[in-house]
């Protein structure tokens, strides 16, 4: 496959340059890019050393590699400008309509995108990080009452990832329960959870999935097998349906995907730092 | 302060179109943003629920709302494109001089931002972020010979956020060790740290902003106040220099930056999922 460097350059943590270069790389086929990352470019030295491998990548590869940048740093640029490279320059490209439309010059300071605010937001979010960790897999269950959304679905579903995500990117309370085998008993929910079933949220996977993933974790255990994961599955499904518990199904869907979709459905609202 | 409505619109998840408005609009003082996300808008039934809401706020607003969008469905956009507002449409933006540069058209497929690749990534970022949970506040000791990097620093530092985020964000295994007032009696590495000093990453803050945090915790108490803050930290930051341990000051840094900064000066690879 054709093989392209491709470089993310920043005045501060670069976020904003991965997340922006990475959702347009994603739109063309057929290329393996070759991803460098060149985060608080804060110096002369710094930046030449990023220069010199943009130069030798161009070279090496017969082709100018792409560079997607957030700098702001007038002279930081000048010397990113003078390198051979297709120059992506986010601020460049995005600043000017929006200065059309807002009439009004922007302030072109780096790094306020994750600027720290000194106020509850940050304190909430801080708090949605701890409480996570505290309830994970039903740990606290007093915790449960607390929650804005509480996850369920058998072992490794995907409840933890998921939670967290939710903390730290939403700054929601995402507590989790794991459904045991003793659950499984009778078709109903644990008495621990039916007084909180409007928040819950169900994840659900295809058996072959889970099976892989528990495979993973305790090769050749009856708990991996395909049918222990099946019936399982197959209690839970069952249950979401009779509760009317919302669920989504993870087998493909990466976290970010799963979280945005469960703030999105269960209309949680959004503590996001920054927003 | 002028106040003015700005909607984010994605087929998906609305991260890309979320983190790159946000970065936009802090370029821009004096207004005051209320903001509104819609992800997930694959239906016309939803896309006219937001066109109402937008012709609505530029009714009220006197001024057309700004619409961040990464949609690529032409149906849904060409809705978005009727409503009275200034419609930032991002690939359409960003994908035309991509498109030149790479001399290939997108495929202007939604959703590719965050698919879930079912390989090796995957179970790394979720070993990560179970890693991060298992060794939380030194847990787990007998973890820390695993960590890519173990974060230090005395009771309330931000470890913990930090250590998940890395995980989340770039499948980083780190661990955090928290200094308690024992270890404090003598001017030297916990015997536990010694054998990892070159793992070591210590956080910092100034007392002010550590006793605010400890007060929210515990008010009134012995361990948040300044004197005690301060000793904490003299002994800290002593330490650090004595040990020749890299340290960067939280007191007014987003988890985002202390993690983007760690990457960057530990020369921690990468393996964030999907790059």
């Amino acid at each position: 496959m054709l093989q392209r460097s491709v470089f993310f350059l920043s005045d501060r943590t670069g976020i904003t340059a991965e997340t922006l270069g990475h959702s347009l790389l994603t739109q063309f086929d057929g290329i393996e890019w070759k991803k460098r990352y060149a985060a608080f470019m804060d110096s002369a030295a710094k930046v030449q050393v990023i220069v010199e491998q943009i130069n030798a990548a161009a070279e090496q590869e017969g082709k100018p590699p792409l560079v997607f940048s957030t700098l702001l740093d007038p002279v930081v640029l000048a010397s990113v400008r003078r390198a051979n490279c297709v120059l992506f320059d986010f601020f460049e490209i995005c600043l000017g309509p929006l200065e059309a439309a807002l009439q009004q010059p922007p302030v072109r300071t780096p790094g306020r995108s994750h600027v720290l605010r000194q106020d509850a937001s940050y304190f909430r979010r801080i708090a949605a990080i701890q409480y996570a960790l505290n309830s994970d897999d039903g740990a606290n269950t007093r915790l449960l009452s607390d929650a804005d959304v509480i996850l369920v679905g058998v072992s490794r579903t995907g409840k933890t990832p998921v939670c967290v995500y939710l903390a730290l990117q939403y700054g929601v309370l995402a507590a989790n329960y794991p459904f045991t085998p003793e659950d499984m008993g009778v078709m109903q929910l644990p008495p621990l959870l039916q007084p909180m079933q409007k928040k819950l949220f169900g994840l659900t996977l295809s058996p072959a999935r889970l099976q892989t993933i528990r495979e993973e974790r305790y090769p050749g255990s009856h708990y991996a097998s395909f049918a222990e994961c099946q019936r399982e599955l197959q209690w839970q499904n069952e249950l979401y349906r009779q509760c009317d518990i919302p669920s989504i199904d993870t087998t493909s869907v990466s976290i970010e995907e799963i979280s945005a979709s469960i703030i999105d459905r269960a209309h949680l609202e959004r503590r996001q730092y920054g927003t």
